[in-house]
């Protein structure tokens, strides 16, 4: 058994079982953002949480314990991803790469946004003309360091 | 005279005149990250928009003229980004993929995040154990058709 | 069991049972088009639409349910398809590419034709020099806003 | 001279002169659609075709004479489009390649629709919810010949 | 089941009873370039074909039923073949690409040789200095419209 | 001056005088094949034959001695062409690929048909339902050594 | 059972039965070089040699008849090797690919080396300052035709 | 200036002059292959070597400096080589790169064949059947340290 | 049974049991950092050394022979890695890749920095403000040879 | 002028005026790593760097200003390097990638080393079998944030 085989199954049993991911959130005690992506095989869990994962979808120990080891991450087939919703976020790095490389710099100096220490939270807008995804993206600013 | 060259142009006379993209902005009277991917091709100017462009980097009337054409969009030189910045931004977008797709479609159904009908504000969020950069990305949510 | 593995059911227990996907469309109650999407993986089913299916093709209940979810989209093994068919679809992008651009844009200023919003209607055209494929392909055009 | 800049050329005069496509296509005699893509380097033009274009556009005698070679074709700089207007294209392609495939071929057999004896109708189709592109392909069915 | 296992069956069996390519071919009643890619997975069979390739090789019920089926054609596993002997006609289209270019099109105008209304001949052509492989392609020309 | 500048120049003069690719075969005494591709920078020339193309299209001097070296070979922009007629020539590989293997192999045993002693024959083939492109391609079977 | 898995068998029963590449040759009775690349997939045997090879290593009767089959050539999982001995080889062909070009063509003309009409010997080069790998790599050279 | 404009003037006095790459050699006092590599701009030159080759080609001053800089190596346009020379050493890589491999590690154990501490030697080998290259390459040993 | 599939044992073992690399590194009685890499598939293995770790981890017999066997290199599943962790060090590699260049050809003189007779050292170097993964690579210098 | 022609003339002015990177470090006054980097276009200067790298090398006003730019990142041509220095680094993370993933994690637990917080030391070490180069490399390491 290897990790993708526990995203396999938990994938499988939380359409069998119906469960929402907000609600495999609550259970673990964390965002539904970060939850989701340690079900997905991106984030490593301590003993506790995979324990609750593993009793809410009735995973083997087996499955328990690899949610505990630290994945590879990467979650798509391909580096250009082709499903449509995750494309349109291709989409903006690559229309707006430069212009959001410009303005971090701009605010902050020569550094990054960090991917580590970031979190997301993602929710509905409700307006008139049709509602909205609102993604708030929060990652500390790492500033390269003259040496 | 191509939009590419036009970008360069203005990406030099920012440097040379020590103007900020949020300057730019206040001439253009729309928000930084729009002006700024306006200004980085990849974003049609109205005719207004471009002249006062024009204005502040002292552009050739060509320049001007191309500022309100329909860009060929994607802003990166290569697939798969080599700088750290836009690197982070395809990196979340990896690793965060799927749990994006998830978590979408929980709230809303089958449909995409809008790419078009979109906008994105980038700020400083002060921290004491360092700043962050805050990007609030807001799309309209449109689901697939059935037909 | 996952949403491939539908899939290649279904697509066998057609040339088994000898059904049209135009048939299959009728008991769907939609269009060929986005019946026979769906049934490839690309489109998510209503619980009725999915039980259709399932009726018609004999498949377990695991299947039925996973025909409710949202598929990871984008049917082809290759990102330049290699089948003559489907190449000649790309092959139009291609050459009509910037084309189409031009055109589109020309009537409707900078935005994107939908490919969500998106509907599509593939007949024959009878012709005395052989007959022809005609398509009608209908997106909703989306402005790119200004903010 | 080659023959991109013969298109790079006649894309910067457009914009110069503010002459339409649907202009270019009266003057040549043809849709819009074959007239465009001709002059994005994509179709051969006849003598007087090219002299029409050549005479609108103010182009040198150079430029006449290689609107009438033919030329290499493909528009786009990546395998993959980064435009997104032209992405929405290939992701139709992506997504629904096995279905235009399946459907085809239940309609007409093994064989493809021509991009060759082929041709494309762009037009705006009013809507209240929002307008909407139209297009319409047409292509000869070829069927596989068995020897 | 799949159409690829039924390759992979025939291809066994064939070396398993020893029977040649130009065997298998008469047994169809067709050329043994149109049998071979059927067999290969290349072309569809109509049901009598089938039936004598499945007595043939004694395949299975469901297999003989895929060979009626049409394929997702591309044979090769690489984009650029490794295989030497299909590299060299890779080469070939490498190294004389734009010759075949610039004669087919001073013959015939804009358009192209048709790999769908095709036909292939191989055969050997004795010589003193070393057998050569002789291999005639005939293609229907297919102009370029104007519309 | 770089062999590429020169293909360019013969490609560019040829239009101008609008002399055919079978003329210059016949000034230079070779096949129309064999010397389109030589003028595409795809085959080196004797001192005599790159006189003979040299006066034809009144070329400089420098570049008759580049005709006279051997090429860096390879006439294509991409893996995969674009241009619609060089790609059905890559289409024919992908999809007979394995079939014409298959074919030479049972007739010659394991080896290769050379395409480097090699030779090509374009025409016209009269056919009252289209005009075919009639290709005759010879190469050397080349058999693999046992040492 | 393919031929890949009768590779996959030989390798494993080599190292399970300790026996070296060099006795197999001997068995065999060819190069140690011809019969290792036979036994990774590489070459055709006779029946004699499958036979041989078969005895050794204890082959099912598939598995002999697999190896006197022609394979699909080409041994490495990846276009650009990852294993830094074959990677070393790749090294050299990018370095010195232009260099051994330059020579063989002052040498004998246009042409190639064969990799066909070809045999490599690979053998131990005492040194004291560190024993070295000596290869000796004989192709006919094979050059281009004008016809 | 830059290191491949020296490759390029080279390239282009040596034709005009019709030197030999040996004679090259022998005026910088090294093999032909080192000095055709360094002339490629592959090697470093010592400033004796440089100023020879600065003088037999009348090179500018500054080639002459930049001739003894390390260049950033690799002389090929893409990763797979279209040139048929050079791809025959590429698919000898392919065919028998793990055959190398077997047969280096069966005699030497673990570790690589130096493309450093490397050289090779081009000559021609005198075959009643047609001549044929034979290249010589010998490379130090080097064994991976445990540590 | 594959050398991959004893990796893939190992690492599940290794969780099941709870041990940590640094314990097995001294069950072999090497560096952690050579133990980890070998038990990863990227070294061989000595048979005191396999028979230890076939021990610790209760491996069956073949495994412990696959250990002892030279593995195909390169452990990465694509060529730009998506695991953050070690892109980080991709990102090194491009960012970095010409300084590297420039200070050891400047200190050394052109040659590489050997990835064979290497070894590295991965520790925790505490700080106040973060602790600090410390890496101490060393590798010989190799020079590149005249000859 | 763009920051890639800084660098540029940058190196030729460095070769031209035999100035070594640690004399340009002692005037930047930081270490020659970072100096590098910087020069090569990989690190923002400040205007008091910049201007002393603007007076050793004699470069034009506005050279000095765009090295006080953040520059797009990624000083290599191509995703695997070529160039067999660099290449080498490629290998140890290909090889070693997995070996330092396990190692930083169990050490750590789920995180990164940071290639930004980050600074690198090479020197030469003395050793009788040959000098070594010894890269000392530290990295922030950053942990990832449950949220």
């Amino acid at each position: 058994m290897k990790r993708e085989d526990v995203t396999d199954l938990i994938l499988f049993r939380r359409v069998k079982l119906g469960v929402k991911w907000t609600d495999v959130a609550k259970k673990v005690g964390e965002s539904k953002e970060w939850v989701t992506a340690a079900c997905m095989g991106q984030m490593q869990m301590t003993k506790k949480q995979a324990e609750a994962v593993g009793k809410l979808f009735d995973l083997p120990e087996d499955a328990v314990l690899l949610l505990q080891t630290v994945p590879y991450k990467g979650s798509l087939p391909t580096a250009v991803p082709t499903d449509p919703l995750i494309y349109r976020w291709y989409e903006i790095v690559s229309v707006y790469g430069t212009t959001i490389k410009e303005l971090i710099h701009e605010e902050f100096g020569d550094g990054i946004m960090s991917a580590i220490d970031f979190s997301m939270d993602i929710e509905r807008q409700p307006d008139p003309k049709g509602d909205r995804v609102k993604v708030v993206l929060s990652g500390k600013f790492l500033p390269y360091r003259t040496y």
